[in-house]
Parts: C-alpha cells; sequence; structure tokens
C-alpha cells in the first residue's frame, strides 16, 4: 500500500564529497552531498550559503570535488561538522593543485575533479554551482582495465532521510544491456 | 600516484531513476541518473533533448521521479534502451496520479516524488529541469521506524564510467556525529 511522506526528498543516497575551495589564500573544505550531474561534462553542488568555502568559489570561479573512501568517514564528517572559519582545514590533508592552480585538492582522496565554475543557480538558502569539469586525477590502484572502478573506491553514500553514510555494494548489471532482456507480459 | 585522466566526470555512482511525464496525454516514463539535488526540497534532471519525455514535463511543468529497486533492474535499463516515441511505456506498469494530476508515477516502484517544475537550466544538449518535491509516496514496507530505509528500498545505482548499475551495501556511519571521534595528528 502506498503511503504519502508528505513533501520529502527522497532523491538519495548520494555521493559524499569533500569540495574544495581557496578561501582568503589558504584551502577549505567542505563536506558536500547534494550533488549532482546536470550534463555529461558538469557537476552541480548545493551549497548552503553559510558555508565558508562558498566565498572561495565566488571569488576564484573554480574548485574541486574529491570523493573520500570509506577509512576517510570520520575526517569527512568532521569537515562537514566544523566549518573554516573556526579550523584550518588545509591542515587536515595533504593538498595539491592542478590546471587552474586556484581548485586545491586532496591527495588522500582516491578521485580529484578540478572544476571551472560555470554558472550559479541562486536558491533562497543556497547557492547552486555548476561547474565544467576540466581535469580529473586518480590514484593508479582504483582503475581496472584502465577504467575507474567504484569498488576499489569504496565512495561514502550521505542519506538525509535517517543521517547516516552508507556503502557501496556489489555491480549488478551492465546498462544499454540487461534491458534486452525485457519480454513484455 | 595520481594520474591524470582527462575531463572525465567521476561524480559516481548517482541512484537511477524513472522519470514520469504524460505526454500526449500517455504517461511516459524515462531512465534517468544525472540526478541532483539543489537545495533540501529540489531535484534536479539533466535530461538529453532527444528524450520524448521532455516534451511532456515542459507542457505540463509537472514530473515524478520513482526509485525503482535491484528486482526492477531489467525494466528499468529499457526504459533507457527505448524511446517513448516508438514503444507504449504507459502499459509496461500500473500507473497512478496525485496531487499534481498530471504527473503519472509508477507503483511498482518504492518510493515516488511528484515535482512542480520551478526551472530549466539550459545546456547546449541537454535540459536541466529543476523541481520543487510537491508529495512523496512509499510503500509501507520500506519504512522502519516511519523513516524511509534505502537497505529495504534497494535502490540502484548508475555509473558512466564502467556502464554499469550497483547495489547499496551496509549502513556505515552516523552523519554529523561519527567526525566528533576526529583526533589532529
Amino acid at each position: 500500500m502506498k503511503m504519502k511522506l508528505g513533501a520529502r526528498n527522497c532523491l538519495y543516497p548520494l555521493p559524499t564529497t569533500l569540495v574544495g575551495a581557496n578561501v582568503n589564500g589558504k584551502p577549505n573544505y567542505s563536506t558536500v552531498a547534494h550533488v549532482g550531474i546536470m550534463d555529461p561534462g558538469s557537476v552541480s553542488l548545493g551549497m548552503n550559503k553559510v558555508h565558508y568555502t562558498n566565498i572561495g568559489i565566488k571569488k576564484n570561479k573554480t574548485f574541486s570535488v574529491n570523493l573520500p573512501s570509506v577509512d576517510m568517514v570520520i575526517i569527512t564528517d568532521y569537515c562537514g561538522i566544523m566549518s573554516g572559519k573556526k579550523v584550518n582545514k588545509a591542515e587536515l590533508f595533504e593538498n595539491f593543485y592542478g590546471t587552474l592552480e586556484t581548485a586545491p585538492m586532496i591527495k588522500e582522496c582516491p578521485i580529484n575533479m578540478e572544476c571551472r565554475l560555470i554558472q550559479t543557480v541562486d536558491f533562497p538558502s543556497h547557492d547552486v554551482f555548476v561547474g565544467e569539469v576540466v581535469e580529473t586525477y586518480c590514484d593508479e590502484r582504483i582503475l581496472t582495465d584502465g577504467v575507474v572502478d567504484f569498488s576499489k573506491v569504496q565512495p561514502i553514500f550521505f542519506v538525509m532521510n535517517d543521517r547516516s553514510y552508507w556503502k557501496l555494494g556489489e555491480r549488478l548489471a551492465k546498462a544499454w544491456n540487461i534491458g534486452k532482456e525485457f519480454k513484455s507480459h
């Protein structure tokens, strides 16, 4: 039986990311899971306007999206609890820069995307930053036959409904393929 | 060692959804995994302009987001392979309507969100539809203590990198909580 839950967002689980930007000349990172893909080459970040990181994204027009692994869940959550206004998050990680020069990335994260800000969608309480992915870095160990293997990345998913992080399970099927087995009734 | 992959989008895995709209007076569904959350009450859908479903979303200013379970992977992929221009997808599911009256939903999916179109972000090849969640429906069996339990939903994740669907793993930790265990070096 269907139940009504009210206007409850259930578009979860979503990948938990650490979004990087230089703020006042120093790397800062914010934990962001209200993310998405808009077209194949771009990412969106729904970030509450209170975040310290937003200042740097607006100023530099660049940011990074770093994917932490499950073994980084404590520090990832810590970056979501503590504001860069109070804590120097540059000291938490080994930082590196790439092509864009102003988007700090986290060496400990197995995947890092450097992004150029191409659009900002304004919501009452949120800045939605849309970035074009300019360059992607990864640890060689997470590739299988040259392709990113998420069973090796071990991403952290976020669910708002139970305010929890979740792990990835196993590979289920090939896309644009398993559907060929469909037989109408 | 960090490797460069070029400008490769790695913001995966993302939840695979079946997006519903009435097109020419009939329910149609499109498989969409380029999704996201912009602010807590809204969802975004990055949909290639070739999709038949886009016509209905633009006309009615409403759509639904339905979350299929892993046991629906064949029909979910089938809806991504076949266009509503050629196949009557209304016949594939038991359809129902809610508050908005023009957003068809899929009874077989454990979660259904009715959305009102509030903004469209235009990309060269994609319409990015931003919707406000107006009402959410779910199967009673996927709740635990009144909260949506994704271990019962069994969502289907999509990864573009290996063109595969993936399953959800186990719960890892509490958000805004596990980070309190962090001790700086």
